[in-house]
C-alpha cells in the first residue's frame, strides 16, 4: 500500500471528481458552444462547477474564469497586467519566494528591460514580512504579486495586511495572489484578501490536472493571454475541458463542508509528525511552524541529500519530495531566500498531507527516515 | 437514442480514450515532475501518449509539445513566430477562412499596427487557391497560415503546395497549419506538408477536451506563450494534464490502423447524404464535393434559418449544427467568403459525421429536415 505524502506537487483525485470526469465523458460530451442540448448540458456543467468554485472563494461566479491550470491563470494575470497597466508605471513588487509559474513571467517582463522588478525576500521563518514588502512598493509600481501559502515551506504570508495597504494607497496597482496551496485548505475571501485576481488549481484538491481558475476583480481590465472562439466570457478561448472543469466543481462541493474539520485533521497529523520527528536528533525542521500550514512541512536530514533519502523512502512505498515538485531537479530557492545554508537545503524533505493521511502513515515515515539515516548515513 | 451529427464541433470520446482517462485518475496520479515512481509512470504515460500522437503525424516525439488544446497551441504559434520572426519582417499571409483561433490572435497582431495581414479568400468551392495565397507571400512575409481541412465546410485546401513554394522561395517564413479537421481523417505527413507548425486537438478524434497537440519543426524557435516549471521541455509551462494526454494517445493508438477503412465509410455515408439531400428540392449543398473531406457536409435549407432548424432536428433527437460550434451565434464568415448570399448561409446546416455514423442516420436526418421544411415553412 502506498503511502503518498506529496500532496502539494498534486493529489490523487476524490471519488467524487473521478465520477463527475466520467459522467461528463459519457454523458456531457457536447461542444458546450452548440447550440443543442448536448452542448448546453456541457455548457450547464461548467456554470455548476462555477458557481461551486466560487463560493469557495466566496466571489460572483461571474468574475471566475477556468482556465488549463494555474500556471496559465498566473501567466494570464502577470502579462496582462503588464500590457494593460505597465505603460506609464513600471514596477513589479513580488515576493522572492513565488511559484516558477509566477516567478517566471516576471523574469520574462524584467528581461524586456522595460520593467523594474523587486524581489522581497522571506525572513528566516520562510514568511513575507508585511513591512518590508509594503515599503518596496511605489507610486510606480503596476503589480504587486504575493502567494498566500508557500508550495515548500507552508509559510502563510499576511497576504491581507500588503494588500490592504497597497489598495489604499496605490488603488490602481494589480494585487495578483497565487492561492494554489491555500485554496481548500485555509478559507479564502475574495473581497477580504483585497486583491484584484486569485488563482486556484484543481489538482491540488483532489481533481485532475489541466484546469484551473481565476478570479479577477470586478473593473480589473485584464487582456486574454489566449484568443479565439471567445469562450469564458470573451476572456480564454479554446473549447472548455467540461470533464476536467466539472471534476474540479465535484471536488470542491465535496471537500467545501468539511474544511474546517479536514484542517483540524491537518493540524494534529502535522503536530504529531514535528513531534515525532523531535525524536530523532538528525533531523532538523525547516518549515516555521508559527502561521503556516499544516498540510506542508519541510525539514531536512543531516548529511543525506534530499533525492537519496527521498529514494530510500520510496523503496519504502512512501512518496515524498525534494522541495517543490513542479520543476525537476535545481536548488530550492526557497529554502536558499530564508537563509538556510546549501547543505541543510540539498537535505531537505517536504512531506505534504492529504485529507486522508494517518498517524499510521506518520509512523512509517518516521521508521523509514530511521532506517534511511541509519543505512545510508554509514556509505 | 440520440443522432449526434455534429462531430467536427466535438466527438463523444471513446472507449480507449475514456478507459486510459480513468486508469490515469487512479492509478498514476502523480506530478510528472515529482522524482517518484507515481510521477515518473506518470511521465511514462504522457511519454507513450507522445509516441502514439507522433505516429500519427509521423514525426519525431520530441518535436511535438502537448498543450491545453488548439486554441492554445495556435496562439503560441502566432504570438509566438512574431516576436521571434516579425522583427523585421512585417507581414503575414492568412487564408480567410480560419478558425478563430487562428484568425484572432492574427487581428490582435494587426491591430497593434506592427504587422501588415493579408487574408486570401477562398474561391466559390469554398478551398484556397493555391496561386492566389502564394501572390500574396513576399519576402517582407514572416508567417504564413492556411487551415487544411475548413470546419464548416470541409473543404481541402492546397497546403502542401502552397507551404512547398513558400519554404522554398522564402525559406525564413514560417508555415502554419491549422490541422485540427484533417487529423486522424486524412493523412499528415509532417514532412510532407512542409509545415514548421502544425496543431491537432484530441476531442474532435474521440478524446477529451482540455489537449491538444503542436509539431514544430526542429530548428524553428518559437519562443513560449506560457512560462513557469519548465515542462513540455521549456516550450509549455504547467502540470501535464495527465488524464487528457493519455486519453489522447489512447484514441489516436485505437484510431491508426483504421484510419483508411474510417475515411472510405465516411466518403460511402457522405455520397449517401448528398444522393438523399439531392432529393430534396429546397436543400442546397454549400460544400463543395471535389477536395473535400467527406466529415463534414454543409447545406442549406431555403427559407428556414439555421437555428430554426437546428432546434427541429433537436426535437427528433439529431444533433447538428449551424455552421462552427466554436463560437456562439453571429453571421459564418466562411460561407460569406465563399460568396454564398447571406439569406442562404444563414439558413445552413452543418453535418460532421463520425466513425459510427450509419445510414439509418442519414436516413432519420433526411426524413426529419422534409419534416421540418413541410412544418416550419408554412409559418
Amino acid at each position: 500500500m502506498n503511502i503518498y505524502l506529496d500532496n502539494a506537487a498534486t493529489t490523487k483525485p476524490c471519488e467524487a471528481a473521478m465520477s463527475a470526469v466520467f459522467d461528463s465523458m459519457l454523458e456531457n460530451y457536447g461542444n458546450p458552444s452548440s447550440l443543442h442540448k448536448i452542448g448546453l448540458n456541457a455548457e450547464n456543467d461548467i456554470n455548476e462547477a462555477r458557481k461551486a468554485v466560487a463560493a469557495a472563494l466566496v466571489c460572483d461566479p461571474k468574475l471566475l474564469t477556468f482556465t488549463s491550470g494555474a500556471t496559465e491563470a498566473n501567466n494570464t494575470v502577470i502579462f496582462g497586467a503588464a500590457k494593460k497597466y505597465g505603460r506609464r508605471r513600471k514596477k513589479i513588487v513580488v515576493s522572492g519566494i513565488e511559484h516558477p509559474s509566477v516567478a517566471e513571467p516576471i523574469k520574462i517582463l524584467e528581461e524586456t528591460g522595460d520593467y523594474t522588478v523587486v524581489r522581497v525576500m522571506p525572513d528566516r521563518s520562510g514568511a513575507i514580512d508585511a513591512e518590508d514588502f509594503i515599503k518596496a512598493v511605489d507610486d510606480d509600481t503596476f503589480l504587486v504579486s504575493c502567494m498566500l501559502v508557500n508550495n515548500e515551506t507552508g509559510a502563510i504570508n499576511p497576504v491581507k495586511k500588503i494588500f490592504s495597504y497597497v489598495k489604499r494607497t496605490f488603488p490602481e496597482c494589480i494585487t495578483h495572489c497565487d492561492a494554489v496551496q491555500g485554496f481548500m485548505k485555509i478559507p479564502i475571501k475574495s473581497a477580504d484578501l483585497m486583491a484584484d485576481a486569485i488563482v486556484v488549481s484543481a489538482h491540488k484538491v483532489y481533481a485532475l490536472k489541466g484546469v484551473g481558475a481565476l478570479f479577477v476583480k470586478n473593473g480589473i481590465r485584464i487582456p486574454p493571454l489566449i484568443y479565439g472562439g471567445g469562450q469564458e466570457n470573451r476572456f480564454r478561448s479554446g473549447t472548455e475541458a467540461v470533464p476536467l472543469i466539472t471534476g474540479f466543481g465535484a471536488a470542491v462541493r465535496y471537500l467545501m463542508p468539511t474544511m474546517k474539520t479536514a484542517y483540524s485533521n491537518a493540524e494534529i497529523i502535522c503536530n504529531y509528525l514535528v513531534k515525532s520527528l523531535s525524536k530523532l536528533n538528525f533531523v532538523k525542521i525547516n518549515s516555521n511552524l508559527e502561521n503556516h500550514s499544516p498540510y506542508i512541512l519541510n525539514f531536512s536530514v543531516e548529511g543525506i541529500r534530499s533525492e537519496i533519502m527521498l529514494h530510500f523512502l520510496e523503496s519504502k512505498d512512501i512518496y515524498v519530495s525534494s522541495g517543490s515538485a513542479c520543476s525537476k531537479g535545481g536548488h530550492s530557492s526557497v529554502l536558499t531566500a530564508m537563509g538556510i545554508p546549501d547543505k541543510i537545503a540539498d537535505s531537505a524533505i517536504r512531506v505534504s498531507i492529504s485529507r486522508g493521511t494517518t498517524e499510521g502513515d506518520i509512523n512509517a515515515l518516521v521508521n523509514a527516515l530511521r532506517e534511511g539515516y541509519e543505512t545510508l548515513a554509514k556509505r
